[in-house]
């Protein structure tokens, strides 16, 4: 078994999405399932063998678990429709578990499953099966959520990195780093707040199936890129498909307050978590017009051509400036942004 | 919305698996979800809406994560196992969801990894799918797990407690109680310590599938017993099924430690939590060939009939004590066993 984790204890960058979290999850999560026979993909959806079945599963632990835009309820709905959603498969159900530490309050319970209930049925997606466990106070912190997703293929859905080619065309559906300054900003952590910062929190199903049913299997990939942001899931793609993948810095659209934040705390808004947006991977003959189906819909009013892809012997993200220079885009490392979902 | 739930935060007894934890559920919890679409039915197995699959979700958060007999995280992947064979489905797939505490040393991620790998193999179950986070130190306790399963309803079952009718017979696969005592004297909560306590965490699902088998439809009923006991369970079955149930006490197989703990400590065998036992109702006619059947299984040496269902106007559950006494068995009231799953 390769476990290569060398780490004595776990430490909060091990969650932050970026690259301490790839080494546990490669280093010791995976090795060590994998070496019981279970399949090697963790983390995203997953097909279940012989079936048109996809199920996902994630822990949802944000804090402060209420912030401009949404709740952890509502995060923990759309986060698990999502990663069914860039796999393919339409949500059919979802299972919520909670965790509620002793003393937490029965008003934040309420809003809550309030949050969980409306995001639901926003969606049309049941809760199927839920479970609720008391921990003493001091160990938790108010409420935690898992929720598992299952979904069924879309017919004409057929992504995957291996489909993945140089020309093809990168595609955001908005402007990135929302909800993490969001949170950071309802923690207390930045030294300014914005009335205009909201969390983007949002179930991408509805522009997904336009996709998928206007263009098929022209729609190569796809990704929600929450912890870690833009560049740590290109980055996974650019190892994944073996390919070099060239974003232009002008074309990704990040707002002022965004752009304000990363500025005073040295973060890059390609760090930073999104909740409600899609980056896809489009063969280019009709980029152009899925950019326009998608500015049609709510949900991708400010989508944009935002890079290419291209041939490479090094898997890799380079991020042109506006100023023609070229930067190496790497993953997130360190944990500036911990327990962000 | 029928949210009657009226104590002002959530205590520990929320979480016992008895009135209180019932109280929760469908005080707050299940009135909140089905106002907005979700079905009823939560916190067991549920089957989803034209299709032959069905689900399941708990989380884990025993005390301490490893005791004699068991861990965490093979706790984690038999509990989800249990519930969807229980519920006549054969188990395809698990995912698992884990919340670690930072400081948690690699060793106890390790171990508890190696528990559900282990675990997932034996059932030849694969998990498809996991998720990680990180708390802050304090705002956990080491590992928690969230698994969900996924299975298929074996061709022959047609269980529920609509099935259940005077006349059945109450059927165990074993001694009750071993798991909820062996995890209280790992805590050190008990005056003594006993060689020969051991959890009984196991996976059900080769003698439910043996049941199905051989008796079809004559297996009307099936539940695993564990926060809250047999007692909690079999109450949950005479509300539902609006029957009496009768329970001879001497038929119960207990073990003498645990006799011996729950003694000490005024506490009832039939309201300790059990991680490897089946409480199932039988038609009469079969019950004593599905005993001796049972009783050829590792899981169910010491299975036996211990009581009957009968007509009633007063949904209940009976104990008639080894004198010839009859008692009423209620639901686990306060908290004696936090943490126990």
């Amino acid at each position: 078994m390769n476990v290569w984790f060398k780490d004595e204890e776990i430490l909060m960058s091990h969650g932050a999405g970026g690259k301490a979290s790839r080494k546990l999850i490669e280093g010791l999560v995976a090795p060590i399932l994998t070496s019981h026979g279970s399949p090697v993909c963790l983390g995203d959806s997953f097909n279940i063998a012989g079936t048109d079945y996809w199920v996902t599963t994630d822990s949802f632990v944000v804090s402060p678990s209420s912030f401009p835009g949404g709740t952890l309820g509502e995060l923990a709905v759309h986060g698990t429709l999502n990663d069914l959603s860039v796999a393919g498969a339409e949500p059919l159900a979802i299972t919520s578990a909670i965790i509620i530490e002793a003393g937490t309050s029965k008003d934040e319970v309420n809003l809550q499953l309030e949050a969980i209930g409306r995001a639901s049925q926003d969606a049309n997606v049941p809760v199927v099966a839920g479970d609720t466990k008391v921990v003493e106070h001091g160990k938790g912190d108010g409420v935690y959520i898992t929720t598992t997703g299952f979904g069924r293929s879309h017919p004409k859905a057929r992504l995957g990195p291996a489909r993945v080619a140089p020309g093809d065309v990168v595609v955001c559906s908005g402007s990135v780093g929302d909800h993490g300054i969001t949170v950071l900003m309802a923690r207390g952590e930045l030294d300014f707040t914005s009335n205009s910062l909201r969390s983007d929190t949002a179930n991408l199903w509805p522009i997904v199936k336009e996709l998928l049913d206007t263009f098929g299997d022209s729609v190569k990939w796809m990704r929600d890129p929450t912890r870690g942001g833009i560049a740590s899931t290109l980055n996974e793609l650019a190892c994944d498909a073996k390919v070099e993948i060239m974003i232009e810095e002008s074309q990704v659209p990040v707002t002022d307050p965004v752009r304000g934040a990363c500025e005073i705390l040295g973060l890059d808004p390609f760090h930073i978590a999104n909740e409600g947006k899609l980056v896809a991977i489009l063969d280019a003959a009709i980029a152009h017009r899925a950019v326009e189906l998608l500015r049609e819909h709510p949900l991708g009013r400010s989508a944009s051509t935002i890079g290419t892809v291209h041939e490479s012997t090094t898997p890799m993200v380079v991020c042109r400036t506006e100023f023609g220079a070229h930067r190496t885009l790497d993953m997130l490392t360190g944990d500036p942004l911990p327990r962000i979902c």
